[in-house]
């Protein structure tokens, strides 16, 4: 397939040199310029502008959050000068700018899916993703190729540019609840003489397996939380968006409200370039933890 | 190991199945007589009174909470007729009756081991559960056969009665924090059109497997709560632990506050005979769903 | 002086009539037409167009949020052809507007001061109302002597746009968590058999005198929330310009946090149009009172 | 009237003080000595022992928790030997022991009013307390001469032993709210460059007059929680009552939830000595402030 990819960040540039390596063409375009060097090292073409990849018939983002998506890619006059079919939207944005997106590509006649992804770099390199996805049906069809070259399995979530969205949205909610819980957890046991490592290896040994108890905990574990995979600033956009979305639909959401002031506690404490695990820390300081005894 | 045994409700009768068939002889007692002629079937012997278990080299004991310790085991006549050297309590209790519990103990003598367990019915029926001990290392060390043939692993937490307690309820309020938290995100999406179902399956098949995320997801996708394996006051039990522990030892839990709100508000609607993971449905019902459109 | 006034809704009116009374032109504009009739009928003069009242020395507006003021007042064009030297902006709309709104003002050489109130229409009628105002002193000094016709006290809260509006939604905030308060502890007093209307009588009459214990004190002990004075969504609104401020400067609010689930899950059961003290039956509802007994 | 009063601390001095004054005779008994020796200088009558105190027709006890009235007046052997008709509790307990001790009573004949009082040491000394009171209203009846001594109003709220006790423990988790909400807002409004003491001076001579927001606002403003009226722990103690009371009668408190986190935060960090108004402090330690430019 004709193939446009706009975003060629950590996760952009092994999606598409899994693109390439499934056979088809990719023509990209990054707003700094060393990242397209790379892809072509690749095998990707370069489009050598924006309007460029909006000649191919698939047009795939991979950008970083609302205001990049709104900066790059909501112009009416790119999309009007168009010859690209499908845009793909695989960032994690609000579901208010997925509407508002899906809306203006319509207006210019491209049709338009979410697919934002579970997976880091690792997964992304492996081609392993697991894929949101919600649109047309039709046009789920058409891109499956596509997914099927990134991803180990596409999950369809409805006919809507907001299903895969809300669906990510929820996803990042719950692994922020499992950090708070294990911080919490992590505290209470400390105070009363058990060791983190302990309570770590127990729960990811047995009723907690999986990636996310397992990374975290271990983060929880060493009190180690850089190299940053995913900034704590992040994990708050994150959070906002699930609390912006349950205004909007008029869903409380407690665990939410508390993840984001301990968020916010976290940011200002200084640990705005720490990983999203550091979170965990906020349950320590509040306990003034390590005590003297 | 000649062993004394007390309380033969769900979990304790393939306890003491297991300690039996690992070569043990043991001596059971239970408030209610059935149960202790099912185990008499499996191959116990009747202790005849809670006097003759201890008269066993080592006593265990299954009991519900709190209160049923209290009222069985905490007995200064009991205690000073007793020839057993150790008592191992596998019950969820408070850490401040563990503390109490442990030191009645030493005046008599005998010594007093904490080893909650992680694990259902089946899971104690295959001898599979996960042991969390805490006491002194002799002790846990001599009772480790006892634990090798109702458990998979066992977990030493430390040399005090309160370890394996906080631990074990730790756990439990993980457990009650990932159902929470999937409620939220169900109700969260159900009102933006994605089946909880869908939120579910992609959930449990690739960053949250595990038995948690499975159990009581299912439960979410399928809105059924009954019959309970475990239902929701015991849940406000171990998470009012949770709390109570935090407060003794000066550890805000946020988290745990609001699963208390939610655990009430339950009950209040009449969920009190639903297994736990009915929780999830106060999410909905203060959003109001679903929804008319 | 030479005013121009924007905005004659429930409180503009009789602001406008105060100005009027002390001796002040009023030039007057409003979306709609009828009230402009009304305060010419008052004593003000018709300012034609929005750009007629930008004549005035001075103007002051008094819109209902962000988006009205941002509709209304944040035109290049408008402020371009203005005459005026200061605006004062009464509305309380969120401190990034604030900061955006004076920035503009400053490039085209208008001067800014924010000044919410605290007080309902017949405070604004008595002219009495509590003026919470911010921005350089010099302009506080000019534009005193109309502050003193709508109001008995001027609070000066700093020298920038942002100082009055933050102080205005805190004040909201606390109005909101003193309802809060009173809707738990209602629902908890109820719950144990006292009438919620002796608990109001016995507070209002001892330790929390005031307006607002009073106001919405009546509201609970009555359950009548309507007509309205300030439906819940409004309330909703400021309680969520405190959250965002607190994001902003990183402050965790977790009184906030719950707020907002509780405004949240009123809407979600329909009390949309009611009064925000109906925010406490949503405790009511929690607990599931009444209860047969 | 002939009667018997426990409990000469700092409450309780005054209020026999007043009691005497209105022409009763008052037999006193306390705990330790030295205050029996004070009152009798105010023309008490020292009782000679606790049993002594019980041969009055009314018995009155000042007394400061649960433990206390436990460990002092749940006594079968006192009670079978008391001559007294009526007892008179104005202790703020919780509502389970206030039930324990009304069907004890009971059980001797001995009739049971709850009476906890709404005012500080000056208040009792100029008898002007607030007395919230539930019982049996021929009992209430036959007390109002002695509570009109002590008091300027009383509040009768019921005829059994927990409405009066469930209505102070509300009355204390408003005040507590109330520091809360002031706590958070004057860190908000710092964090924005508004003077905390601006916001205190503003709110407490408009929307909140009265006692509470004064004291408190004025404890804030000036960041002096010393000496303290009421320490943190006491504070701590009874919202913990109220938040039993709700888990007893299924109500969700979310406010008293984030409070009993407050306050653990607060001695966490070493303010168990300063007033309760301290707990403003940790929304300030939470966001970092001041902070430097």
């Amino acid at each position: 397939m004709d193939v446009g990819f706009i975003g060629l960040g950590g996760m952009g540039r092994p999606m598409v040199a899994n693109l390439i390596r499934a056979g088809h063409t990719v023509r990209v375009w990054n707003r700094s310029p060393e990242p397209v060097k790379a892809s072509i090292a690749d095998g990707a073409v370069d489009a050598g502008s924006l309007a460029g990849v909006w000649q191919a018939d698939v047009v795939i983002s991979m950008l970083a959050d609302d205001a990049s998506v709104r900066a790059v890619l909501l112009d009416d006059a790119l999309l009007a000068g168009a010859r690209s079919s499908v845009h793909v939207n695989m960032a994690t944005i609000s579901v208010a700018l997925a509407r508002e997106a899906a809306e203006l590509h319509a207006t210019h006649g491209i049709g338009y899916v979410s697919a934002p992804v579970l997976g880091r770099i690792e997964v992304a390199t492996a081609g392993k993703l697991n894929i949101l996805a919600s649109g047309p049906a039709s046009l789920l069809e058409r891109v499956e190729p596509l997914f099927a070259a990134m991803g180990q399995r596409t999950w369809p979530l409805g006919d809507g540019p907001e299903q895969a969205v809300i669906t990510k949205i929820s996803a990042n909610f719950m692994i922020a609840s499992a950090i708070e819980a294990m911080g919490e957890a992590a505290a209470l046991t400390e105070a009363h003489g058990v060791d983190p490592g302990a309570l770590v290896d127990l729960l990811t040994n047995s009723i907690f397996p999986g990636v996310v108890y397992t990374v975290y905990g271990n983060m929880i574990k060493d009190r180690r939380y850089e190299p940053a995979n995913f900034r704590v600033p992040l994990g708050l956009k994150d959070v906002t968006l699930g609390l912006t979305a349950g205004f909007d639909a008029r869903v409380p959401m407690p665990f939410a409200g508390i993840l984001r002031d301990h968020f916010l506690d976290a940011i200002a404490h200084g640990d705005a370039d720490r990983d999203w695990g550091a979170v965990a820390e906020v349950s320590r300081r509040r306990a003034n933890l390590p005590r003297e005894s």
